[in-house]
C-alpha cells in the first residue's frame, strides 16, 4: 500500500522565497500532505533543491512555471506565496475549480476594494472573492476558516499585534479615545528573498533603523482587524532588526482604568489558556523561544493607564507558513496541530 | 619641547571595562590631555594593552590598583568608569584635592540621597556631594557644567531619550496628563563586560528580549531629568538588542494638540540647529550612522495626538565616554568638539 | 490503547545544556521513543522548560538529580551529555544495570586509558569499559554500533573532519609522509552553555580568532580515527565563529599524486553516494544549508597535490544529538533516518 | 590664515563604495591632507553625506561625476576607488597632468597585461604603465614607494596573506617544492557595497561558505608577489564571513625544516620589530582588535614542518583605505603613521 495515496496533494505557488521555503520545510513533517507542486518564473524547470540547497536529499520535486489548471489537475489544496496582486487572478481559477486556498499575500486581506486600492495602488480585480475570503488568524477566526474555501492568511506584523490585543479590546477594557501604540521590530527575512541596499549585509548587520513610521501597508490591515470589535486611533512604528528571523512586538494598550497584574493576566489566561500555540510568559518573551516554532509568546505589564503587551513570533511561521498550515488544518478538520508541533530551534 | 609637558593629565579609573576602554580610544585622539593613570583591580600590575588588545601599539600604560591619593598626585582630571556604589567616596577624596571629576557611574545622578537609597538600595555615603554634582546631559546643562568640578554623565539610555524629549516640553507642547512612552533597544555592551547567561552569545544572537520593564534604574533618571521641566507619568521599555553597540530609542510623546511634521521638525531645528554633535534626520536614524561617533541622530513624525520620536547614539559614545569628554572639554573651556570631530564607523 | 506504551523510554542526563536541549528537540520527533526522565543538578525540582523555554508547551518534564539507579528504573536508553569525567562511573552502573547508552562526552571515545590520561589530565576510572565502547562515526562504524551496548559519540570537529577524509584513507590516495591540515570553524554553542568572556556577546560578535592552536583535545580524537586506517601527521587549528551554531571545516590533504576533479568526486561519491545523511555538493556547502539539520555536506575542490575538502555540519545535530540519535537508530535496529529527516532551517 | 591654505588637496574618485567611504573618514583625521573633491556617477550633484549618512555633520562636499581634468584641476593628490577595469584611463590622464595617484582597483597591480588579461578578462588599455606602477605593500616595497607617482594599493586578500609570508620567504625557509596553504576568511564589506543574492543579509547571517575556491582573482596576485622571492606552488581558499570587517587568515607554510617557536617568532621580531602597524601577537589574533585600525596583527604556531600563521586586518582599513594612506604618506615623505595612529573600536 502506498501510504502517498492516501495523502493530500499539495502545491506550493512561488516555492523559493522565505515564505516558499518555509511551506515546504514544515509541510515535509505534515502526516496528511504530499507536495506534488512547486512553481517558479525564475527557476522554472530547475530542481528546487538547487534554489534552496536545504532541502537537498528531502525533496526531489522540479519547479514550474505556474499555471493554475495544470495546478488545479496536481493539487487539491493550494498554499499561494506570491507578491501582492499576484494573487487575485489565480485564486479565481483555482476556487473555480474547485481547489480551497489558503493565500499569503496581502490580496484577500481587504474586505473592502477601495481599502486594497488605496493601500496597494491598483484596483482589485476579483473584488467579489473578497467578501468570500476570511481572515486568518487562527486563534480568533476559527470558526470562519473551517468553513472557507479562501482564507488570506495574515500578514506578519498583525499577526503579531493581534493576538496579544484581542482578548482586551474583547473584554472591553480598551480606551477607544487613545492610541493604541505598537512598535513592532521585524527580522530581515520579512522584506523577502530579494537583495536590496537595505537588506545588504553590512548596511544592517550591527545597524538599526524604523522604516515606513506611520505608512506601512500593514497598519490598515491591523486597523481593519482591530475595527471589527472596537475602532481605537493606531500608531505603528515598524523596524528592521539584525536577525533572520522574528518579530518582537511591544503594544502600548490605553486601558479604560488602570489594571492589576493579575486582571491583566487573567484576561489573557481566558482568552488563551488552552489554546497550543500562545504561550503566556511570565516577564518578556525572547524571540529566540520562538525561532522556527508556531508560538505566539505573549507576556504583559501593568503600568497605570497602559497595559504593555510583549509578543514574539517567527515571522516565517507564526506570522507566515506556519499558520497558513495551522489554517489548512481548520479548513480540512484535521487536529489544528497537525505537523506544527515541534518545538523551535535554540540556540 | 616635550609637547606633553603641555597637556593635561588624565585617569581613567575602571579602565578596563567598556566604558574605560572607549574613553582610552577617545582620549587617545584628544589633543589637549595625556592619560597618565589607568586602573584596575583585578589587573593591576598588567600592561593595559593585555587586557585591551585592541590598544596594543597605542598604549604602554601599566594597570595598577586605585589609590586615589596616588591618583590626585598624577593626574588633573578623574573619569570615573567604576559601578555604582564605587565611585562616591573616592570622588570626595578627589574633590577635596582639588580635581576635577567626571563619574561615569549613577552615584551622583540624582539630586535626592532618599531617592538613591530607594533606586540602588543602599545609603549615599557622601549625600553632600549630591548638590555639588552637575547632571552632565551636555546640550542641556551646558552652563552648570562648565563650573562644574563634579559631573555626573548621564545614563546611556536616558541620554538616548532626554534629548529628542528636551525641545518639546521646554515648548510647551506636552500633555503632562498623559503617559510619555520610551522604547529603547540597547547593544550588549551596555551591559558590561562581566559574563552573563544574558549575554553569552548564542543566548541573545538572532534574539531580542525586553527586561526589566517598569523596574530599569534608568527610569527615575530620565523621570527626574524631565520633572525639572514639566512632569510627566512615564512609561520606559528597554530591550537586548542583538549588535555590540547603540542605543536606539523610539518616543512616543503625547501632545496638547496634533502638530504637524513642519512644526515639529522647526522645535527640534530651534533647539539643536546649531549643536554640533545633534544630527537632525529626515525619517528614522540608523544605529549604523552613528557607531563610535559622539553624534545623537533624531528624527521625528506627527502622528495625530502624538510626536514618535526617534533617536540613536552609540551607547559608549554619546551615551557615555563621548558625553563625558564633551563635558570636560566644556569644564576646561575649550572648544566642545575637541578629540570627538572623527566620524563613525561604517560599515 | 497508550501509543506511549509502546515507546521506548529515554532519559537525557545533563538536559539543560544546549547538546541536551537539541536531544529533547530531536526526540520530540521521534515516533519510537519518549522521553521519561531529564536530570540537572542545578535545577533539580524545577520544571524543564524554566530553563529551555522554547521547550514550554511541548514538554511537561521537570528536572531531576542524576541518580543511576532511579534513571535505570525508568528509562531503558540513556543519552548522557555530561561534561567529561562526569560520565564514567554511571555509565558503568548503567551498563551494569542492562541499558543501553550513547555518552556525548569524551570520556569514552579513547581506546587507551594512558592516551585519556594525556589529553583530559586525569586517570580514566572505567578502563575496562574502554574497550567495549563504540566510536559513533555512524557512516563508518555501523556494524559495530549495532551491536554495541555503549556507544561513544564523535566529538564535533571530529565529525566534521573525519568524514570527508575517510574516504580518501580508505581508497589508499592519501600520502602518508604529509600533513593533513585540518582548518575548522565553529559557531560558538560548541563552548557550552557557560558564560565565559571569550563567548561573551561583545568579544566575539564581529570578531573571530582562533584558539588552542595544536593543542585542541579533539586533535588526539581525529588521530587515533585516522590511524585505524592510515597514520598520518595532523595539524589541526579551531577557530570560534560568530554564529550559534555550525561547523565549517576545510581539510587540505595531502595525496600520493594529483587527481582529477571527477576522481575525487568518484571517490566521494562511491563512498557515500547511498548515505541519507551525507549530501555531496558542487562548489562549497554553506552552513545555512544544514542548520538544525542531521546533514553532513561535503564538497571538493582538486588543487595539485592536494585535495581541498570542504565540510559543513550543524554542530548540535551532527555533530552531537543528531549523530547521538542516528547511533540510538542502529542500535536498536530501526530505521536510521527515524525522527531525523525533517530538513534544517532556512534562513 | 586660513589652515586648509597649507594642505595638500586630496580626491577621493568613487567615494561612495565602502573603500571610498573608509577613505573618507581615515582622511578626515589626517592633519596634512583636505578633500577637496569626491566623485559619483550615480549620485552626482548630491551631497555626499545622503549617500553616506554618517559622514552627516563631518562634511558638506558635493558628489560631482568623475572628469579627471576637473580633478586633476582642484586636487594634487588622487585615491581612485573604482571598480577595476575602469581606473586605468582616467589614470594615464592624472599622470600626465602631474598628479600622484594611489589606486585601489586591481588595474595597477599585475606587472604582465597578459596576466591581468587572462585574470581580469579583457586586455589593459595602458600597459605601458604596468612598469611606472609600484605594488603597494608599504613595509615590503617602502623605498620603491617613496619614489612612486603611482601606487597600486594591493587587494585586502594579498595584504593579509603577504605580510605575514614575507619575513619567512626572505629568511630562506620556506621549502618551495611544497604548497603554501592560504585560508582566509572574509568580512561582507569585502564583497562590495552593490546588493547581490550573496550578501542579502538572512543567506550569510548565521551561515559561511567558501566561495572561487582556486579560482580568486587575489590568487594570481598573491602569486606574484611571492614569487619575486621564490616562486612557490599555492592554495588559497576564500570564505565569506558573516562580519561586516576584517580578514581573517591563516596560512600554512612549508618548512624546510622544523623550526622552534622561538626560531620562528624571531624572523617575524626581526622583520617587523619596529613596524608600527604590524604587531606580534603571543597566541592568536583576533578580529576585534583591528577593527577601524591600520593594524596587522600576526600570530605564529610551530608545527612540525609548518609554520602556521595567523594574522588579520580590518579589510577596509590596512586591507584598502588605511593602507592606501600609509602609502600616501610614503610617497608624500611625511610620518609614515600621520592620520593613521587612532586605536580601532573595540568592542
Amino acid at each position: 500500500m502506498d501510504k502517498t495515496m492516501d495523502k493530500m496533494k499539495v502545491a506550493v505557488i512561488g516555492a523559493t522565497g522565505y515564505t516558499g521555503a518555509e511551506l515546504l520545510r514544515l509541510l515535509s513533517q505534515h502526516p496528511q500532505v504530499t507536495v506534488t507542486c512547486v512553481t517558479s518564473e525564475q527557476s522554472a524547470g530547475r530542481p528546487l533543491a538547487e534554489r534552496l540547497p536545504f532541502l537537498s536529499g528531502c525533496s526531489d520535486l522540479l519547479l514550474e512555471p505556474f499555471d493554475p489548471a495544470a495546478v488545479a489537475a496536481r493539487a487539491d489544496f493550494i498554499f499561494m506565496a506570491l507578491a501582492h496582486t499576484q494573487a487575485m487572478d489565480p485564486v479565481r481559477s483555482l476556487l473555480d475549480a474547485g481547489k480551497k486556498v489558503v493565500d499569503l499575500s496581502a490580496d484577500f486581506r481587504f474586505r473592502s476594494a477601495a481599502l486594497y486600492k488605496k493601500v496597494y495602488g491598483l484596483p482589485h480585480r476579483q473584488p467579489a472573492l473578497l467578501k468570500r475570503a476570511v481572515y486568518g488568524l487562527t486563534e480568533i477566526h476559527r470558526k470562519q476558516i473551517s468553513r472557507a474555501h479562501l482564507v488570506a492568511n495574515p500578514g506578519c506584523y498583525p499577526t503579531g499585534a493581534l493576538l496579544p490585543i484581542y482578548p482586551y479590546l474583547t473584554a472591553g477594557v480598551v480606551d477607544p479615545a487613545r492610541e493604541i501604540i505598537i512598535d513592532a521590530k521585524s527580522g530581515i527575512s520579512g522584506a523577502g528573498r530579494t537583495p536590496t541596499a537595505a537588506t545588504h549585509f553590512p548596511e544592517i548587520h550591527e545597524g538599526m533603523t524604523a522604516y515606513n513610521v506611520g505608512t506601512h501597508r500593514h497598519q490598515p490591515e491591523i486597523a481593519q482587524a482591530l475595527s471589527q470589535v472596537q475602532k481605537s486611533p493606531l500608531i505603528f512604528t515598524p523596524y528592521l532588526l539584525p536577525v533572520n528571523r522574528g518579530i518582537f512586538t511591544t503594544t502600548y494598550l490605553p486601558l479604560k482604568q488602570p489594571l492589576s497584574q493579575r486582571r491583566l493576566s487573567d484576561i489573557l489566561d481566558d482568552a488563551y489558556g488552552d489554546e497550543p500555540f500562545i504561550r503566556l510568559v511570565a516577564g518578556s518573551p525572547n524571540l529566540s523561544s520562538v525561532r522556527g516554532a508556531n508560538f505566539c509568546d505573549i507576556g504583559v505589564f501593568a503600568s497605570g493607564h497602559y497595559a504593555v503587551l510583549i509578543s514574539a513570533i517567527d515571522n516565517l511561521v507564526k506570522g507566515a507558513a506556519g499558520q497558513a498550515i495551522q489554517n489548512m488544518n481548520v479548513m480540512m478538520d484535521w487536529p489544528e496541530t497537525l505537523g506544527l508541533s515541534t518545538p523551535g530551534l535554540f540556540p
